[in-house]
C-alpha cells in the first residue's frame, strides 16, 4: 500500500517544470479560487500564540461552531485532521469485512478498507448513463455486504445520486444493518447544500456515518480538517478510541470556529460556483474533441473522445496547467481527466489552451 | 480505551476557575517558555496562502531541513503529526506481541500497543534508585519481548539511562532481535544533546528506532510535528504503508523547515535551560515537605512527602497555578507531581506558592 497519486502535487510538477510552485496554474485539486477567507488569515495573525499550548483535546469550541453550522447536536460530531482521518478512523471502529463502493470513486477509500483487511466490492457505474448511481445499485446491497461508502456527490465524476435513489439506498441499509458511510467533501458547491446533505436523517438512520471536510469549499487544504457526523453514539464512543490525541493542530482547529461562521465568504463562493461551473461546462461544449459530464460541484469529468488524450496533460503542463488524470481511477482510463473550476481568468485561461492543443495540435 | 488524561489542558481548567485560558499559569505541560520562535512568526505572516494547496505528500523540504539539523541521511526520517503519530505508527507497522516499556512512562505507549493487541510488560522503576534504569533492566529482557520503549530522558521522572546501560541495552536487543524504540522527545534540553542522543547508533542497530519532537523544545505544541529515525529502511517502507496521507498540515511543514535553523533560538534556550533548571531545583530544596528528583531535562518530579498532598493542585489551582498530577502512571501514585521549568519569573511565583501552601496550609 503506498501514498495513493492525487491531484494537487504541485510541488512534484513545479520541480519538474523548473518553475516556482506558485506559478503552476493547478486544475487537478478542487479547491475553492477565492483562497483563504480573510476572516481566518485575521484570527491567525491575532492568535499565532495559541500553538505555545496544546490543542484543547477535546476540541469543544470547533466542535460547538460545526454544530451551530449544521444546526445539530454537537455530540454527534467528531473531528479530524482532514476528511482522511475520518474515513480512516471510522473504517478502523466499524470493521467491515465486505464493503461496496462505486467505481470510480474516491480513491482513499480502498486504501483504508485495506488497512482494516476488508474485501472489496465494486459497483461499476456505467458510462452510457454518464456514470450516475442507477436502480441497479440496490441489488449489489447483497447480505455478505456490511458497509457501503458513497461519495455525494462523487469524486472525480461530479455526479448526484438521485434523492429517491438515495431514499432506496438508505433504507434497505437499515433494513439489512449495513453501514451506510457518505462522504459530502463537496456538499457546500451543490445548488441548495442543505437539502442535498444527509446530515437532516442521521437520527433516523442509526447506521449511517457522514463525512464532511473544510478543506475545499473554505480553501484549506494546506491546514486539514474534516469532521464526521453520526446519530450512533455507541460507535462514536468507538472512533474516539482508535483516534490518535491532538490530530488537529491549533491553528486547523481555530479555522474550523472562524470561517463556518464567515456568512460573507460563503455568499461570495456561492455565486462564483453559479457562475464558473455554467461558464466552464459550456465553454467546453465548443471543443469537439471531449465530452464533459455535467457537473454537480466545483469539478468536471472530461473524457476525450480521441486519441489525442496521449498527450493532452503533458501539452497543457507545457503551457504550466496541470490537469488530474484519471487513469488510476478503477473503471476509468487515460482519456478521462478531472479539472477544478477556478476564477474566470484560469477558466478562460484552460479552455483558450484545450482549443490551442487540439487544434493546433 | 479513553483519551489518556495528560498534562496542558489549561482549556478544562480555565472553564472551571472562570478565566481565560492564557492567565492559567501552566506548568503542567513541558514547554519551553520562550515561546514560538520569531523566525517561525515571520515565515507564518509571509506564507498564509500556503494552505491553499495540499501539502507536499512526501514533505521532502521539511525532511530535508531535518536531516541537515541532525546531519543525517534524509532516506532515515519519517515524519509525522506530532510525536504521537509516529509511535503509533511505528507500532503498528512493527506489530509486537509482548512489548517492555518503563513504568512510569510517557502514557501514549501503551495506548499505541493496545491498539495492536500488544501484552505490556512493565519494568518497574525502584523509588529508593531515584527511578533510574537501572542493570536489573537487562534481565527483564526475555525471550518473549520482541519490543522495547525507552523514553530518554524519561517524562515524568526526568532521568537519563546511563550511557553504560544504554549500550548494553542495544546491544542485548540487536543479540536477542528485539525492536528498541527510543523516545528523545526531550532530548535538546539535555546538556550536550547530541552526544546523548542515539542517533549516530541507527547505521550499527537496524532494530533502533528514535522518536523526536519538535513540539517542546521548539515551543509548538499546538502545531503538532514530530519525526522518526531508523536505518531500517523496510521498516521505514512498511511504515509509509500504514500512515495516512498529509497528516502533517503546511504550516507545521513550514515551521519544522524553518526552526531547526534557527540558532538563535536554540542558543537561547540552551542559555535559559542551564540557569533556571538549577534555580528551580535548588528552590526546592528549601521546602522541607517535598522531594524534588534532580532533572536531566526541563521538567521536575516532586514526591510530597507529608499528607497535603491530598490538597496541593487544588490549592495551587486557587492561585491559578497547574501542575501535572502523576497519579494516573503506573507505578507512581498520588503523592507524585510533575512541573515544567519555565522562566525566572514564574519559576519564583511556584516557589513562593509552594511555600505558601505549605507553611500556610
Amino acid at each position: 500500500m503506498k501514498i495513493a497519486k492525487h491531484g494537487g502535487n504541485i510541488y512534484e510538477v513545479a520541480e519538474k517544470l523548473g518553475i516556482q510552485p506558485s506559478e503552476v496554474l493547478d486544475f487537478s485539486a478542487n479547491i475553492n479560487p477565492l483562497g483563504v477567507p480573510t476572516s481566518f488569515r485575521k484570527a491567525l495573525i491575532e492568535n499565532i500564540s495559541l500553538i505555545e499550548s496544546y490543542p484543547d483535546p477535546y476540541y469543544q469550541r470547533l466542535i460547538q461552531a460545526i454544530g451551530k453550522y449544521h444546526q445539530i447536536n454537537p455530540n454527534y460530531i467528531t473531528v479530524g485532521n482532514g476528511a482522511t482521518e475520518i474515513i480512516f478512523s471510522m473504517i478502523s471502529a466499524l470493521k467491515p469485512k465486505q464493503a461496496l463502493i462505486l467505481a470510480p470513486t474516491f480513491l482513499e477509500y480502498e486504501r483504508a478498507l485495506a488497512k482494516v483487511g476488508c474485501e472489496v466490492h465494486y459497483y461499476r457505474l456505467k458510462e452510457e448513463l454518464d456514470f450516475i448511481v442507477d436502480e441497479g445499485f440496490l441489488k449489489a446491497l447483497h447480505e455478505e455486504i456490511d458497509l457501503v461508502i458513497l461519495c455525494n456527490p462523487n469524486n472525480p465524476t461530479g455526479q448526484m445520486i438521485h434523492h429517491e435513489i438515495m431514499d432506496k439506498i438508505l433504507d434497505r441499509c437499515r433494513e439489512q444493518r449495513i453501514n451506510l458511510m457518505i462522504d459530502e467533501a463537496f456538499n457546500e458547491f451543490l445548488d441548495c447544500p442543505d437539502e442535498k446533505s444527509m446530515i437532516s436523517r442521521i437520527e433516523s438512520y442509526k447506521n449511517l456515518y457522514i463525512i464532511r471536510s473544510l478543506t475545499k469549499f473554505f480553501a484549506l487544504p494546506g491546514l486539514r480538517i474534516g469532521y464526521g457526523i453520526s446519530g450512533n453514539l455507541d460507535m462514536l464512543q468507538k472512533i474516539a478510541s482508535v483516534k490518535e490525541p491532538w490530530t488537529i493542530n491549533s491553528f486547523a482547529a481555530l479555522a474550523g470556529e472562524v470561517v463556518v461562521k464567515d456568512q460573507e465568504y460563503i455568499c461570495c463562493s456561492k455565486a462564483w460556483i453559479d457562475t464558473e461551473r455554467e461558464f466552464l461546462f459550456e465553454g467546453f461544449q465548443g471543443i469537439p474533441q471531449i465530452k464533459a459530464y455535467r457537473p454537480a460541484a466545483n469539478y468536471i469529468l472530461l473524457k476525450v473522445l480521441d486519441d489525442q488524450y496521449v498527450f493532452l496533460q503533458e501539452k497543457l503542463l507545457e503551457k504550466n496547467i496541470l490537469i488530474r488524470s484519471c487513469s488510476n481511477y478503477e473503471n476509468l482510463n487515460k482519456s478521462y481527466f478531472r479539472v477544478a473550476i477556478k476564477d474566470r481568468e484560469a477558466n478562460e485561461k484552460l479552455i483558450r489552451a484545450l482549443r490551442e492543443v487540439f487544434y493546433e495540435g
